[in-house]
């Protein structure tokens, strides 16, 4: 872009309100609610997205959550409990009436029905079950014989499908035949006789061809097929690399069985990524409506993790008490290279793990990566022992402990790379989910070297 | 799940390679290049989707991409491009002779080019523009007027438009005697005689309706117009909240000016997922392909906030200089009350960060969050300063210093709980994005006030 177009450019706008619930409104909600006016609340409601409805529900306390579902009644749909966090579905569940249960679930999906009731306890999950139509159920049922997480779970089942040997008239023909076809769908699939799918043809494509054209000759260049048993973070990349919109999916003996859109995969994408930045920061699967119990749960492992990790720092900094005893500046600086370790450590994991996440560091990169990482570390901590061998000198006077905090920091800016990165490869290669656990592994390395380096410098030079 | 199904699903397939390049493949495509084996070359090339081209040519070196980029030299699709890390994009653009660059962009929608040419040079962009048909060129000179990262740069500009008053079969007819239909719609906008955007129609619907069916009376049920100027983030935001496919896009006297569609809003998804993870991690914009020095620019500035932090931490001990030369066990102890509130300041704010990325953290609940927050640092508090105050007890053998360590910690814990979510809170009220700046603060906050508590406590009580 020219510069004069960059002046003449405004900025984006970046609403901060612009999809949020307005606070009047659920104010407002609240207030019909309070004077139990169930005409005005549900011409409140009456405009609101399911999605929002349910963001709402969830910001709102348990009391005013209570007494609007039970003011608005009959009113409640379905979609609210699908898109309802896990934490407070089951509080709600609980708080509809049998017969609202009933019809809010009767009008799901059975993909929708099945992302419900997959965390419900039994009891929750057999009454929904119930309820719902025998076609359904069996549809669920069978749904939740596949693997959680898996593209069995995520797929719908009604799929749209042609023979490959068909022709566009005969397609649309059927298309505007048949009584039942799934509300959104964006592909034919063509199927071999053995139901197997060759490949996708785009209802855009279809619409434009003439009514004797081949559907083999108006395939998706790019199509993807997904096994049913498919992590579905794995279902998610496949449809961010390729710009896929559906994908069908297929069972051990390669029969088309359901097909996935590319909704239900942003969702997952959305959720991995919610994983990866908790999981990185040592917080569990949280919900802002979580209690204080089930929070101070989550996040006690991770600090009791850091806790053991602190205290053998502190066995390092104990064997050192003589020394620092001797010379109290080292306890005042020694913070600073652990500190500093850490936090390049953490820089360096953090780009690891999301290059793991995405595939983007692999066989082919990874020892490249193992090096920069290293060189940065080095260059780093080359520019960080000059600032702090200065600020050591000038506050305390003595060049020799300006020497041992920087060499300190270049050893640990050092580590700190090659920690940041081989941790969280070497977590992945043995399975574990490198986002995790690699955080407390890093800062002890950092930790633990940074204070041996400079007090074990500290009494090698100046004591 | 019964417990039974439990026992009998198998765990869903995470297989690590499942969308990974083989290492293999790229082995025999770099021999390829090596005996510079073109035919063999474009053979291993020919299956690969752009996307996995581009991540190759991202994971090899810079060598062997000019000879592989040299070699292929005409069947470089334009595709690859768009696909290309930003990092390596421009030295990739070089490699191409003109006419092979002419021929891969001449393929590409005019969003494409947008999205391809926003970050270039000004000699390369205007390289580009030049190759492009006239028509094409108005197109994405006219996108370029949009803001960066707005719904105007997002968006494609070839719409299906129909009247309101038309039914199914004028719709259809149209469809099909249209020659220049877009590569890719779902959506049938129908619009006023201002062109104003009144209702989507889904082509599957449109399928399956009788021909004298009205098209107002088959529209979406949700339906979202989204403002030229929409930040992108928030356009995404949008597509994830409300399940949306396509979304038309409006001027500001609200003309339909043209249409995004969620698999570029998907992207845009993975693009602010990418930003929030690494700049909590204080890491800039950034990319595997990186060279070393580009790596330490963009990690020195937060290495060098930290520093600062980390010397006022340094300030605070220094006062206690005299504590501490008195008693040594203090500076072996205090990293452990400072480390353990950088922690729990860090969950509390990754998870305030987060829940403000997916406006989950708003003015109806942000009371509730806090107090949350300060609970479950006093809780967790009280659980370490029991823990602490007993290893200082059997470690140092000393009641007081176990109170002592036992006091900081409850301390440090609670605001750090406060820090982590009051700071981000207040991040985004003054408009800068909590994810860049809080981490700094909070550890600020969280070691000052952890070696403070610590130390004064222990001049109070112990000396």
């Amino acid at each position: 872009m020219s510069d004069e177009t960059e002046v003449l450019a405004p900025e984006a706008e970046h609403e901060e309100d612009a999809y949020t619930l307005e606070r009047k409104a659920v104010a407002a909600i609240l207030y019909a609610v309070d004077i139990n006016d169930r005409e005005k609340l549900i011409e409140l409601m009456e405009p609101l997205h399911p999605a929002d409805i349910a963001d709402m529900l969830e910001q709102i306390n348990a009391f005013d959550r209570m007494r609007l579902i039970k003011l608005y009644g009959r009113e409640f749909d379905g979609e609210i409990l699908t898109e309802l966090d896990e934490s407070i579905r089951e509080e709600v569940i609980n708080l509809l009436s049998p017969e609202v249960l009933a019809e809010a679930v009767r009008e799901l999906d059975s993909d929708d029905v099945v992302d419900l009731i997959e965390d419900l306890e039994q009891t929750q999950q057999d009454a929904i079950l119930e309820v719902l139509e025998d076609s359904d159920r069996v549809a669920v049922q069978q749904s939740m014989t596949y693997p959680e997480y898996s593209a069995g779970r995520l797929m719908q089942r009604e799929v749209v499908m042609a023979p490959e040997h068909w022709n566009v008239g005969e397609a649309i023909d059927y298309l505007r035949n048949t009584d039942e076809l799934p509300d959104h769908f964006y592909h034919i699939v063509l199927v071999d006789p053995r139901l197997r799918p060759v490949g996708n043809v785009a209802l855009g494509k279809l619409m434009a061809a003439r009514r004797e054209v081949m559907l083999s000759s108006i395939l998706e260049e790019t199509f993807h097929v997904i096994p049913v048993t498919r992590y579905d973070g794995d279902v998610a990349y496949a449809f961010n690399q390729y710009h896929l919109i559906s994908a069908p999916v297929v069972d051990e003996s390669e029969r088309l069985v359901g097909v996935i859109t590319i909704d239900d995969a942003m969702s997952v994408l959305d959720e991995e990524h919610e994983e990866d930045i908790l999981r990185l920061a040592g917080v569990g699967e949280s919900s802002l409506s979580d209690s204080v119990f089930e929070t101070t749960k989550q996040r006690f492992p991770w600090l009791a993790v850091n806790l053991v990790t602190a205290v053998m720092a502190s066995m390092v900094i104990a064997q050192f008490e003589v020394a620092i005893a001797q010379l109290v500046a080292l306890a005042v600086l020694m913070p600073i290279v652990a500190s500093m370790g850490g936090n390049a450590g953490t820089q360096a994991l953090t780009v690891a793990v999301r290059a793991l996440a995405t595939k983007d560091l692999t066989g082919s990169n990874v020892w490249r990566v193992i090096r920069r990482e290293v060189a940065v570390g080095l260059v780093n901590g080359l520019a960080f022992a000059v600032i702090m061998g200065l600020v050591g000198l000038f506050w305390f006077g003595s060049v020799q402990l300006g020497y041992v905090i920087a060499s300190a920091m270049v050893i640990n800016l050092v580590v700190a790379g090659l920690a940041g990165i081989g941790i969280p490869i070497l977590m992945e290669r043995a399975g574990v989910d490198p986002a995790l656990a690699s955080g407390a592994f890093v800062t002890t390395v950092t930790d633990v070297v940074g204070f041996f380096a400079f007090l074990g410098l500290a009494v090698l030079v100046l004591l």
